[in-house]
């Protein structure tokens, strides 16, 4: 299980001073059998971790330097990107050469086709020239549940955010399974302010959001495609749905409330547990209650955990399923980490949270 | 506009330590047309006012009373009654018999039918006994923007609660022009914690529910029945829905997220928007958002106003209305005396509050 | 009491999009005697205030303007500035010789010393020229429970923040008696958020700030200067004290607790409240509670009151003072208003909102 | 280090269900030494732990017993009591007497007097009768970081609670060293509302706590005595101080912000950190900060630590502490934990959490 070779776990975490790369260094630095190799940052470039990280200290005091490719494989055999959308992609071709394996936490490598996410992404493709095609194209994306042989082998994983986790860890079975009306789904979710990062921006404010909750991005929100990508993949046949997100006054935490119609009204809300239960019962990483009991994001918060819940409305065979994660941990570092993980030939939970402190 | 006998505004609060109750007297303190004649309240009886409620002094000291339907009566027009389920039922016949008109902001009298009070109450059914089914016949169920003038002729007004009135006010003009497939409908509701009101529960202690979301009484919240009931009336057939509450982080605001299929996908947004507009234009009640435009629960709170806006998803003829209230207010005990403004021949909109602050 | 001629009540708001610019034209809205005149700002100038504030609409759409000195004084009696420290001082001496009245929020003209300014707020020095020690000097400094004759016939206010408001009010009765040790006063302080401004700053985030409390600029906040100098100005002789401001997890609210040893250890919370009505009775902005009730600041949360307590330890002849305000109401906007209303010769409280929702 | 014979490492757990409960088992789950054998409480006796507790599955599915002595004693080693004041003091002589080791997390034997703790928890002392006065005086109440060597051999030992832990943390090298002026000292502490407990009470709901702050037992709270009894042990001379608890809009952490006059005015804020890190050099629970970085309650939130920082005005010799805790972890079973380490033989943080998540 353990590979020989330690040389295999130097860990490079480029975008170390957003959420998602103080989650990176956290889970690093409990983790068994990877260690901190290198931080990179723009902003933060020149300071030392210590000095600007007080509650999160290494005992080797890192400067942060600017990501240099070069440099970075130098002393690296992983990348973890977790950098603003279009950035990632003027790194990850040159980090790909030099033999470093990434985990890219950005939507750049989401989509097996560049042009779609030229489209999606506009703005950052104004901005960053892209013609990466190849690799878009040779990119896994990473739900260690459902496809972790190729994770394995991969040498550019692009890890799923936290709305799409929240809503396809409930959804897939179905699909796969072919037991819903592709048409009828709907996603109503529900997140913690720390999802929209750590770069001051008024809305994310607590003054504003704080005693507060609204939708945003109505029809409009760019995980609306990405999953519905996943969904279509698994399900064999395409799929539009509804994805409506809410802030939250919170910091972390995202509930998914999805909505679908049985093909079968006959099936129960039993019937449909077991079917949750026999895609996940051999992930500890996955948790579905009991019918009739519901998460809280509480119960899965700085956990890498999902925690599943199933209805049935007989009365008129729709399915409600219920997701709980936190959002930067399972919907993101946490869930990098459990793709290196297997990159690294690891079991895919090694060294991460399962256990939530309560309350 | 102004009745010449002032005696007609002398107003009972019974249950006015509980949320509902201070929020009536502070709305009342306020209101330039109508005096507090009598507190009543079971557990609190016997103090005075000014002590136990040192934020919210009245000028006369009241000493808070068991509520007598005959010492009511004596020194009071109305009777606004914030009691838990099915002790109002116990109150309310007596008080009418003595020409006390009642504004009940329980569900004992939002049913035409009290065998379906019975069936959805049960547990209350079973402590409280009743027979009042012409009371429960002939009480006016008050959404003060669509029944004014039953509302003003009213003896008993039961005034609608707060995940009912946010999914109503905007799904009622698609159903009342017959717009939307009527078994299409999903009500995705977010309410905060004072919705649980003021008497302690582990649930809603703060170390449970801040930093949380979870769902609560899905498919079984008896407020289904109730938005069904009033729903099938407008829409002239028989509706059934899915409605799913979730109890957030914060204090008030309730927002509720509505899903519906268009019968004629052909329409746009802005032909929704104009249904919303020409419905409620004459209510300042009311605000219809520009499209695209989304409210926070933060615009409207502690106003008695709805902020709502409506989208279509061109690609599936897919109906999203979001509505937002302060749960308290125009979701309770604003509400409550929006249908007293009525009954007492005022504007329905004197006296309350329009305008929030903000942050 | 009214003037008769209302020409003299129209007012400019400067720096209107900012939280105390916001507060300004709600509380202006609803004042029965001011009309806004003209909305200021540099960030949003040329935007219609409508359309940028869709939860607090005027009924005359107005387009945010560049600050001009000319333009202002062509259509208002009077200015509220709600500006950046520095800035206001390019704007004031311009409005004062076109005989436009001043109610300043910055820091600018707190001082009757324009080198004690420039020395506390030395980089704002650096960046803005100033020459105006005369208006400095003849500033009043606007406490409207001290000294409304001053303010009635200034030409410029200047209106003191959040923490001096709510530290100088429970401890200026007892300087003026000579009833404390002058160098004994320790004053911890804890403020919501929404002191810190609507621009984005990283440790103003709620993924920062929620959960958590924290000091900051502990023996360097610059308020420590104000309210020395007004407490010595009050006791008549030099008083150096404690002040140490902590940050909360809330939008609103700002307590003080103030600790300080009595002269005469054989003083009582009765007679020290004694102190504190005797001075404050014919105030409906002050509120003093009985002896062994203390104040939430969720009591005053949306009111211009400072609601205030007061306890000594005989053991050791301990004063604790302990005083609840808004920080954005009665510690900043509604405070000038207050100002406002004496300098057109109204009551200090008119217009201003006295009375909380809870909860 | 490790004891051969495991079986001395069988813990009994009684309160289970409340917050001190719930934390035990959370850290007893994860600790490499320690198993529970027995989950006692009253009000959820009878239940399954999993069942009413599923965000916290044990292996083994225990069902919660009423806590008796002789059951407890078959099964366990040690005991950890997390139960309301008085009713610890009914069970620890049964358990003591069975050669259970016990750490105690109530008041009943924090004062070495019995005396006078029936004078400070009288209502307690009215409905537990008790003689245990022997008990009393050879308890040792455990800050881990001060007297491990009489924890190690302790039979019982009393575990502080979260505002003394605090508090004491920072002062009592400077009380130890003769530093300050032992009547000059004030703490004003704030503490989240998890440290109410679970039972729930008004004042605890999010709606009643939220978006507020406010002070409460002034000069009565009960941990005023706890603390001066410590705080004179250790200065050798009698200690009378200030103690303001305030609640906060927040789960957990609890700041404790100290005041005192050094005796000597020339000790810098350098010297006097090198006081703090002398002291606690060797002790990974406590982290002194640098000069000018002050610590946030985030830092520290699921953690064993506590993070002190300290500053010095120079103009009057007056010495700040600042210190910042998890209250339910290094403020209650944390701290309980490190003693239990110290009595079995372990280092004192084996198996405690040290690092939190961010944000």
């Amino acid at each position: 299980m353990h590979p020989s070779n330690n040389k295999a776990n130097r860990v490079a975490v480029v975008g170390a001073s957003g959420y998602g790369g103080i989650q990176l260094v956290r889970l690093l630095k409990n983790h068994p059998e990877f260690n901190v190799s290198f931080l990179g940052g723009q902003r933060t470039a020149g300071n030392h971790w210590n000095d600007i990280t007080p509650f999160l200290k290494l005992e080797s005091d890192y400067i942060i330097q600017r990501p240099d490719p070069e440099e970075i494989s130098k002393c690296s055999d992983f990348a973890l990107l977790s950098l603003p959308n279009g950035l990632s992609s003027q790194l990850t071709p040159e980090l790909l050469n030099r033999n470093v394996r990434v985990v890219d936490l950005s939507a750049d490598y989401r989509y097996r086709s560049l042009r779609l996410w030229k489209k999606i992404y506009s703005s950052e493709s104004e901005k960053f020239s892209r013609n990466d095609d190849l690799i878009c194209s040779e990119a896994v994306y990473g739900i260690p549940e459902w496809n972790q042989n190729e994770i394995k082998s991969a040498k550019l994983v692009a890890c799923p955010g936290c709305f799409p986790t929240a809503s396809l860890l409930p959804l897939l079975p179905f699909l796969k399974q072919g037991l819903i009306d592709t048409d009828s789904i709907i996603i109503d979710a529900k997140s913690g302010t720390s999802g929209g990062g750590r770069d001051p921006k008024e809305h994310l404010l607590l003054a504003e959001c704080s005693e507060s909750i609204a939708p945003y991005s109505v029809l409009e929100h760019r995980h609306t495609s990405e999953i519905e990508q996943i969904a279509t993949s698994i399900a064999g046949k395409p799929i539009e749905l509804q994805f409506t997100p809410h802030l939250l006054p919170m910091v972390r935490g995202l509930l998914s409330t999805v909505y679908a119609r049985l093909r079968d009204p006959g099936l129960t809300s039993d019937d449909c547990s077991v079917v949750l239960e026999a895609f996940y019962r051999n992930y500890k990483t996955i948790d579905i209650l009991p019918v009739g009991c519901y998460p809280s994001t509480k119960w899965v918060r700085y956990t890498n955990k999902a925690s599943i819940s199933v209805q049935v409305d007989t009365r008129n065979g729709r399915l409600i399923l219920i997701s709980a994660i936190d959002n930067l941990i399972k919907g993101q570092s946490g869930q990098a980490i459990q793709n290196l993980n297997l990159m690294a030939g690891y079991e895919q939970d090694l060294g991460l949270p399962l256990q939530t402190f309560y309350p």
